[in-house]
């Protein structure tokens, strides 16, 4: 159902003769009650992308009840592990043609105008690698923890489920989602948008507690190292403070599971409100320290040019921000009526305070229904009612947090953080719905 | 991982020398400075059920760097749709050997004892199928409303999905959940005795939403009749003070995507607090009337039979229930020492406010931390530190929901009860461990 959410659907209501149809049928206790209602569907069923091939109308085929309706159907455990719907095939992570050189250094995007609620299923969680992903031997695989501390740990994966564990929903966005609007690229949907963004319940133990088992320095030692053990050595800095919150997690479970393989099965790093970059997959090694390390991927990478020429650096707190996701880039308004604006807003500083919602570039504001629970540095599905009068319209929503910051417009971004970045775009995103009901990427200043 | 979790590892943590090793080897920018972990791992490796062959110690295969620690791995998008690891194979819903005559009219548990958090993961979602599952195509299924109601409309897909939705956190259990325990069968693991339960974020329209679009008469209509489209001709009578709520959903997402076709794609019934059979999957027909239909699956089945001989019928809330997932049948204790346990509760009557867990079969009782957020009518992850002194253990846990409701003991059940019933047994769950370490299923009085 891709597109499918806000397409006219191919024919209204059953008239009152088409009711009085499906009841009569009804009372005759005829289990192709529903017939009326497919012939009506046959008709309009070419329209929508998935279907099959729709049959003329008068087919004497769709006045046979479905066989659903009367067969004996498939059996329980018939795969072992269940997979969606074949018509649901189109929702899936896709690659940016041509954004990067390979596929094993190169990202996958969330189909987030696919989506629903805040929990991404495992199987269309966003991808980032930078040497490719594997599927790792949890029996072998290893945690240590050293530098700063008394006596230096190895755990193992069993060591640590024995572990007292917490779970806590929280998105995970990666630092460049985004980046190819900071050129004014307009990439055509929000997947392509905004997909470098998930959220799922993560299970795991808090890395404080490995650093109390170990004994570490907390008064010298105000930053750790996060090592993956994948072939990029991924190397990040975490500074103490977030440690010591209780919210950095040592994480081997995801939306109830294990961590998928894409997703750095065994193990984890879970630091809330930072960009994923942080979030080191394949986590092997943690070391205790006095000053940041500067490694490649916290200096050559994942820094902000600055209009003065300097490299702005360990700017890891994702800001405020949020997207409508339907209607969105690529979709298509079959008629003018009622739409349920929906999106998703996010922070890396907390709570998602408030979204509004504007129909007109910016000049109006709405304030938008939040989706409950609202977590900490979780996705918030925020909804609002619209009717299109089939003229253009410019969709968009802007989000503030519990620390009062409020999500920016491209201007005031830009303002101060002039063009050249990569990273850390956060601007409020605008969706022009043209006469014609088609939805596109602009950018207003 | 499924009974890793409680295993003892291995090996401990590596000795002093071990640590010196490692690190010497980590100053050299050695890449396999991990090598002494891997040879201590290795000579253990046979008793961790799902590790390859253990070569011999020594073997000079195992002082080489693993490959996924220099290689090139898999890219994104391997497999369009993310799946479990391959060393997760043995995490999956099972049939219950024996008890039921065809696949089709069957269960499938869900593992619990393997799962974190309180999200399932939806292709480990449990099934219960009358007349098997279907894959059915959403462009041409029909939801129609009729009945009681001025105009009875029939919705398409995309009509339905264009109306205001909400998302919401619920559990859904089968009635029959532990109903082998009724006859004392003690079915071994906690996947059989508990695994007809679920949870998953279901996004959907409040049904009352296509009744007030229907012109309902809701002074005369207290009931609706639920049909879905299947062979089995499930049909249910839902109380309008339900609908009335707000509560009950015309469901078409599941975790974030459409449901899965095992669970009612595209369109199901959600009941919060309900038992699962009222959560009516391919749902094609809303009836409003003005009293309850007594349909087979009412009156014939889903009863339970009282020690006076009759029938108590409509018993549809799911009442306070509890079980421990960790330790629990199945499982083995390898050692003496810290434990966490761990285990999830749920109330049909809202919140759960309350865990406590005995581990000497009910003489003591301390209260678990309940992991947040705790939401109405949802499963609760509940958690208690215990260091097992390797004598024989009574593990228990009882739930209090906000209704002031706690859960009884299998005496206390019995006695209003009887001993002849399927369903809602929602009795307090023991579980023995052994000097051995070895998990039992016993029944406590």
């Amino acid at each position: 159902m891709q597109t499918g959410r806000v397409r006219k659907a191919p024919e209204n209501f059953l008239d009152a003769a088409g009711i009085r149809q499906v009841n009569t049928e009804a009372k005759q206790g005829r289990r192709d009650f529903l017939r009326g209602a497919f012939a009506a569907a046959a008709a309009g069923a070419a329209a929508v992308a998935h279907a099959a091939p729709a049959p003329a109308e008068g087919d004497p085929d769709i006045l046979q009840a479905p066989e659903h309706t009367t067969g004996l159907g498939q059996p329980v455990v018939t795969d072992g592990y269940g997979k969606p719907s074949k018509y649901e095939a189109n929702v899936q992570r896709r690659q940016s043609p041509g954004l990067t050189q390979t596929r094993q250094a190169s990202v996958s995007f969330a189909p987030l105008q696919s989506l629903f609620g805040i929990v991404t299923p495992s199987g269309l969680h966003f991808e980032r690698h930078h040497q490719g992903w594997w599927d790792i031997d949890p029996s072998k695989h290893r945690l240590m923890v050293n530098g700063l501390v008394k006596a230096a740990k190895v755990f193992t994966m069993d060591e640590l489920m024995r572990l007292p564990s917490v779970s806590r929903f929280h998105f995970i966005e990666c630092g460049a989602n985004t980046g190819m609007e900071w050129g004014n690229v307009a990439v055509p949907t929000c997947q392509y948008t905004h997909g470098m963004l998930s959220c799922s319940e993560f299970t795991g133990v808090p890395l404080i507690t490995l650093l109390q088992m170990a004994g570490a320095d907390l008064k010298k030692g105000r930053f750790v190292l996060a090592e993956g053990a994948d072939g990029s050595s991924m190397t990040r800095t975490i500074p103490m403070e977030l440690v010591e919150s209780g919210q950095v997690l040592v994480a081997y479970g995801q939306n109830g599971e294990m961590l998928r393989p894409e997703n750095g099965y065994p193990l984890r790093l879970v630091v809330p409100g930072v960009q994923g970059v942080s979030w080191v997959k394949y986590l092997r090694r943690i070391e205790v320290g006095d000053q940041p390390w500067a490694t490649k991927d916290e200096t050559v990478h994942y820094v902000d040019l600055m209009p003065d020429g300097t490299h702005r650096q360990y700017t890891s707190i994702q800001e405020c921000k949020s997207v409508i996701t339907t209607p969105s880039g690529g979709q298509v308004l079959m008629d003018q009526g009622f739409y349920s604006i929906n999106g998703l807003a996010w922070s890396g500083r907390g709570k998602v305070t408030q979204v509004d919602v504007s129909t007109d570039g910016g000049r109006n504001w709405r304030a938008a229904r939040l989706q409950g629970p609202v977590m900490d540095k979780c996705l918030t599905r925020f909804s609002l009612d619209w009717t299109w009068d089939g003229k253009p319209a410019l969709l968009q929503s802007r989000a503030r947090d519990e620390s009062g910051y409020v999500q920016p417009s491209y201007r005031q971004l830009r303002g101060v953080r002039g063009t050249r970045s990569i990273y850390h775009n956060n601007a409020i995103q605008t969706w022009l719905v043209e006469e014609s009901g088609e939805v596109k990427n602009v950018q207003l200043g």
